[in-house]
């Protein structure tokens, strides 16, 4: 592409970094945001840098928060005996959405995947086995992606709580192999977090 | 959608103003960027206000350009006699690309449509009329979309320029009705301008 800005080009190459947007799609978008005011530019932009720079992870479950300790943690409402178990905030807002879950979350912030040079170490999985030795934790749910990185990542943590007095239980494989939790629909997420199975059924069939 | 953030929400908002963006996607985009590094996400923003703070428009045919006259205008080689009337930025890119056309540009900034509420006088109309009567210009090329707003556009601008004695003539529509300039292959656009014909022509068919 032939620019006639390098102005317009940074600007272009920047977008064109986000994951699925291409250069043709960059470009339409910066065009679109140059027809906006110079106060929405800085209010796009500022949105962005303010969310960076301040951030919190809750100590307890990792999810995206803007306290210490999020607000699903800090409900008393909650039961705090189960804790399902996702792979980021997206899968968090979802279930959330089925309103068929009133426990607690741990976020791992990504899924063990040596193709990606993800490994346990990399996400929140001490940070779990922790809540489950010190916490009044009865229940842990994996509701995690049905893929091969989703399914690694279930063995891997069975491992690592089998011991515990706890049972552990996936959320029903409604859900296609190579389907992602975050973009099923309300009632077959709902619906397979309440016909979930104890972890060791799925390993007999 | 319940977000675990107001940083976050805010951001995702921004980002769903886009065209063509839904929540899904601006949310998948806003973690994408959360997972890079600090400088990374100040140096997406800045490219942004930097751009928006800075842009110029040649004051001669009306192009993003990083100096009062574009490249293209100032450069030594091209034929000032030769005026070709696009969209956008995206076109003269377009038609450069195809390295068939060796004129100059005059970008209108949009196309005249009422039903967007946009009329002539928000396109740069008035400033081509005054190039046809003062520079040295013996043809205008129209290089617009062929879709109604294109249509209507080529029809003012003709009886705008029809009595000044320059060639008016329309690139070749060997795109489909419909058809968007921006996204025709290189070598239809290529061939559509070498085999430009006299607009008159096209309204006696
Ligand atoms: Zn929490
Ligand atoms: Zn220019």
């Amino acid at each position: 592409m032939n620019f006639s800005s390098k102005l317009l080009e940074n600007a272009v190459e920047e977008f064109s970094k986000l994951p699925g947007v291409g250069k043709k799609t960059a470009l339409r978008l910066v065009l679109h945001l140059l027809k906006s005011t110079s106060a929405e530019v800085h209010q796009f932009s500022n949105s962005l840098t303010t969310l960076k720079d301040n951030i919190k992870y809750c100590e307890k479950c990792h999810n995206i928060s803007d306290e210490v300790i999020c607000e699903i943690c800090s409900a008393p409402k909650r039961d705090n005996s189960i804790i399902c178990v996702v792979e980021d905030t997206r899968d968090v807002m979802a279930i959330e959405n089925t309103h068929q879950f009133q426990g607690l979350y741990h976020v791992l912030n990504g899924l063990i995947s040596p193709m990606d040079g993800v490994g346990p170490g990399d996400l929140t999985i001490e940070s779990l086995v922790k809540r489950v030795q010190h916490e009044d934790v009865q229940e842990v749910i994996f509701a995690l992606s049905a893929n091969m990185e989703g399914d690694t990542t279930i063995f891997y943590l069975h491992k690592k709580l089998k011991d515990f007095n706890i049972k552990i239980s996936t959320i029903a494989r409604g859900i296609a192999f190579g389907g992602e939790i975050e973009y099923a629909d309300e009632i077959t997420l709902g619906r397979s977090i309440a016909t979930r199975v104890p972890y060791e059924n799925t390993l007999i069939r």
